[in-house]
């Protein structure tokens, strides 16, 4: 059937008659349209389309070619939901974090309400995302200024499998669809990188798509990482957010065994259960009280509908 | 800003080039855009416009003034939510249950699985709905099949009104949303009525909106209905719908007083927690088992993101 919609890739094909629609392969044949007010930036980076446009319902938002990665309006929930289920799922405070991407500073500024935490790296393979965000979006940016955050950018395998043995309490892995750049973060070969640069009890969280669009996807990855976390645990939880597709997104939360080998008769770390406190507003940055995460959050995040369960049987730990 | 998108109320406006939007004055400067394989129905009832059309993605979808009210892809879980998380939570099992809208017969046949009900009535509006369900939509108008239905063709506050005091178990309203012929049963004096018509401890649950969208109408609607459920329970559970605005709708759960005048010292009912076993399959009518409900996910509905749960406070009973 013939159609004048446009084809995805760039902001230029989906912003139309003044209206965005979120089109992709990922999700053929629907897509989120957003009423623009104003384009406020456009620009090509070495490794995708970059846009930033002023919507009427949602504030302003970010795409990278031409999909949407936040929006002033609900990226709380996706950032809080990321950072705070593994942070205060771990059975000591964490003190050193990577997070590989997320180069818009929402996870960062999540990450710096922990008074305990010591040192925060970031590699982000794109430097025009930090720099947009800095100018567009102060109040995820805002985790940038933090003095405990480190930016790399870099390829962030490269920085992973760089990084000595055992180096991270938590890395969270804040990625685009796996198409394009972010494609290779899904892949077995950066899995076995994460899992050895995080400590024994420490824990990798990937965002990890959506359960009503992208089963399949899930299930391989969760059943990829089964086979890294030899001894460990790997589970999902999920947030509701409107401006992703499906209106919700998912996270692989995988705990690496206790022990090296998985041996010693430790059971594996159940992340269900938050252990740390729920953290607080950070007044320095002028970062407010959490808006979406709370510990029955938390909880509630792992419990996944009929069809999902079933649709992930045998691959995760704890469901 | 000049935009070519349509204008909501109808599907002729909604269906432009091969594309459907929702769009709708609920949830301006945004909607779902859905590729239409082929448009199967059209019709103007005495209540509304009328339109089914085949998707790309999502099956079947029927819209009801343009506004998406079912596809095939994703309706059981608003369906198996609406009908469960109340049946489920009743202390006794439900033998006399009343369904106000919900012409599709989706919620019908979500009773029907349970073997104990002995009597489903329905008062819907408009008898272009069940026709239509039942030649485009065979999965969900198979609850129309179950011997112990009766349809009446009617207005809905009218036959709460007639009916005998206590008359009900459960009454679920499935409405569309508060514009056009749905507005009034948002209205006190349909509540009213709803809690005249249900049983000491029986429960009025009905559809409520989107915390991400209508934070406002549902403050409102539950404010109200504390007032009306006096020594009763008024709580708000969600679920998850990739076609509905913002990918998510909630239902307000109203329990009324064990004892008429809420006195006699028993607690209201927390319909947190479920008491009846979840149903099971309907082989009869070729009804499968669930797909989204369970005890687990029962309980997880009601536990809300930090922004609703502030949001609401003072005007639920439980969250």
């Amino acid at each position: 059937m013939a159609s004048s919609k446009p084809s995805p890739g760039s902001a230029d094909q989906a912003i139309n008659d003044g209206w965005y629609t979120e089109l992709s392969p990922m999700w053929p044949g629907q897509g989120l349209s957003l009423k623009v007010k104003e384009i406020l930036y456009r620009g090509k980076s070495d490794f995708q389309d970059v846009c930033v446009f002023e919507s009427e319902s949602m504030g302003t938002v970010l795409l990278l070619d031409g999909v949407i990665q936040a929006t002033d309006r609900d990226e709380f929930s996706y950032q809080e939901m990321i950072a705070h289920i593994p942070m205060c799922a771990l059975e000591r405070p964490a003190k050193k974090v990577l997070v590989v991407g997320g180069g818009d500073g929402g996870v960062l500024r999540e990450l710096a309400r922990y008074p305990e935490v010591q040192e925060i790296h970031m590699a982000e393979i794109d430097k025009m995302v930090p720099e947009v965000s800095k100018k567009y979006f102060p109040e995820m940016a805002v985790g940038f200024t933090d003095p405990r955050v480190t930016l790399h950018i870099c390829d962030g395998i490269k920085y992973v499998e760089d990084s000595p043995e055992h180096s991270y309490d938590l890395i969270v892995v804040d990625s685009s669809d796996p198409v394009g750049p972010a494609e290779v973060l899904f892949e077995k070969p950066f899995f076995e990188a994460l899992h050895r640069a995080v400590r024994p009890g420490g824990i990798v969280c990937t965002q990890a798509e959506s359960l009503w669009l992208h089963l399949d996807i899930i299930k391989a990855l969760a059943a990829m990482c089964k086979e890294v976390f030899v001894g460990g645990s790997v589970s999902y939880a999920t947030t509701t957010i409107p401006t992703y597709p499906s209106g919700q997104i998912g996270m692989l939360v995988c705990a690496k065994a206790r022990t090296e080998q998985g041996e010693g008769g430790s059971a594996p770390l159940d992340p269900r259960t938050p252990r740390q406190a729920e953290p607080g507003p950070l007044p320095a940055l002028g970062v407010p009280d959490l808006q979406y995460y709370s510990h029955e959050v938390h909880s509630a995040a792992f419990v996944l509908p009929v069809f999902a369960k079933k649709g992930l049987q045998g691959c995760l730990t704890f469901q």
